[in-house]
């Protein structure tokens, strides 16, 4: 105990903007050395070192995530689509008119160009007609099993083992400085809270996602929620700073993404008062995982790269900045 | 420290269940000796108490709470609306058609009953004329302005005063508890967000309500979000279960409401596995505050009456189980 008590004296003499980086072992020891690992460290010890003028507030440190491309893999097609397509092939026997009719179409041709062209809203729309008619307590076991059992075809593991370990460190390390970490994806809401708490630590309702129509009834005389074939808030793109706005209520202080689709949330992050961060992980490591930017139908990244440059937000080269792309390296 | 670890150690041989109620002093000072309250520490004792067949673990500790009529009062009108019918009134020179269209009529001619009979619906549709192209930032900024001026018309004190202390002492054990703690009313989520830390210790975040369609746009080159004019959500009846669903994403595990639109998500609460807790409070109490239940336009309960009795719900009947009603009146 006295022991211990000494080490804080001791260590209430260093500067406290220096203090996280150098008393405590790595925090981020995933993260090279390098320009947003030094952002990182610097952003966080300024918001936290009391009596500073970039102090942050502890309720006002919110950090948000995008999801896909952000906190796991997007690619050969976002993990959901390939959840909505096991459902679809699953189904197609009592749908015949899918053959013929867009997204459905190129699911069942096995066309991942044509589905991914589709993009959002053609996943809304193939979850929507997959799973109307299903309690959310149904869904959320559909998406465990498929969780447990569905397997990544160039990886051969789960899909939630596809995810970044630079950012799990990152959320714990946000998390042990009292920043309270949310996602804030265009995937599906009921799509990613089944297992979002065991992956990255984010409690269902920290999650905000884009949703379809749900309606309450009595099902054999019990309360349960279900489904309904139409899409209700597709939170992307502008969508992110209303879903943010509608399901948080405060501005982040704190974001990160790695699209065009998580530009108008940095540009909403940037647009408060007082400190800010806005990342965003570019994808250029095409040997541990995929190398892709400007001409992809998955996860584009053109117009906020371009922003990002000019208002010289922290960029995370994949390939030079993070020494490890996912947890599974490291064992 | 010795004399603490003494304590600790006693307490240690206390059975959990028992501990709560015994070695502390009184956790709910403002509430009587009887069902509700017995029902309350029951409930909670059973909850934490590690290895009981009830046991909840602390991610489940999900408590929702009403706000109007449940944490402050709600008449003569929803406080609300109090609120909307001063924007009502500053802006009606603009609006000369007003005058003949419901609900603007009934504020301008100050009739309370008319504008009560027009419910949630009418001050939705209040808030969504006289809001429509504010930013949430400007809105956030005429409440709290309205909230730190406006007086209640009986008690003459500002309307975040009119809070029930016996809740704000549940809400307070709940959380020492481990239970987070959320509203979950059919007011506007924008209305409620910006004084509900302040007044119940409940952040933004954890505050679900109805909402208007925002959008977000650039205005002299600032990211912000503009209010529309339309009705997004009603978070009423139905739409409570809904609102928990997509905001929370699990269902509570304990309850509080006090009318016939908090019927579904006390039996959305009641309808999981495992302990549960619902709650109704009954206002029976006009001489400190307000007498009312099955004939009242505004925060009727009686289906939910009903339902509570046959179900075995806890009903709070404020006469006789609050021996404080208001913070104020300890003063």
């Amino acid at each position: 105990m006295l022991r211990r008590r000494w080490v804080a004296l001791a260590l209430a003499a260093v500067p406290l903007a220096s203090r996280g980086v150098q008393a405590q072992s790595d925090v981020l020891p995933s993260w090279n050395d390098g320009a947003p690992k030094k952002a990182i460290l610097d952003f966080v010890a300024r918001a936290t070192t009391a009596g500073s003028p970039d102090f942050i507030p502890v309720p006002e440190r919110i950090a948000t995530f995008d999801n896909d491309g952000t906190l796991w893999s997007e690619q050969p097609v976002y993990f959901q689509f390939a959840f909505a397509m096991d459902r679809v092939k699953a189904l197609a026997a009592q749908h015949p008119e899918w053959k013929d009719k867009e997204p459905f179409k190129s699911v069942l041709a096995g066309d991942m160009a044509g589905l991914a062209a589709t993009g959002q809203k053609g996943l809304l729309e193939i979850v929507a007609a997959t799973h109307a008619g299903q309690t959310t307590e149904e869904f959320r076991k559909a998406v465990e099993d498929w969780i447990a059992t569905a397997r990544h075809p160039r990886f051969g593991r789960p899909y939630n083992e596809l995810v970044y370990q630079p950012m799990l460190e990152l959320l714990a390390f946000l998390r042990a400085n009292q920043f309270k970490t949310f996602i804030v994806s265009g995937g599906g809401v009921e799509f990613m809270r089944p297992w979002a708490e065991k992956t990255y630590g984010i409690p269902p309702e920290q999650v905000v996602g884009s949703s379809i129509v749900t309606k309450f009834e009595l099902r054999d005389g019990k309360p349960v929620l279900v489904k309904e074939p139409k899409v209700e808030f597709v939170d992307d793109g502008p969508g992110k700073p209303v879903g943010i706005n509608r399901f948080i209520g405060r501005r982040p202080v704190f974001a990160f993404g790695n699209s065009d689709g998580d530009q108008q949330m940095l540009e909403y992050t940037a647009g408060g008062p007082g400190l800010r961060f806005m990342g965003i992980v570019h994808h250029t490591d095409g040997a541990r995982e995929f190398a892709y930017d400007r001409q992809s139908h998955i996860g584009k990244l053109d117009k906020a790269l371009d922003e990002a440059a000019q208002r010289k937000w922290t960029v995370v080269d994949m390939k030079t900045d993070w020494n490890t792309i996912y947890p599974f390296e490291k064992k």
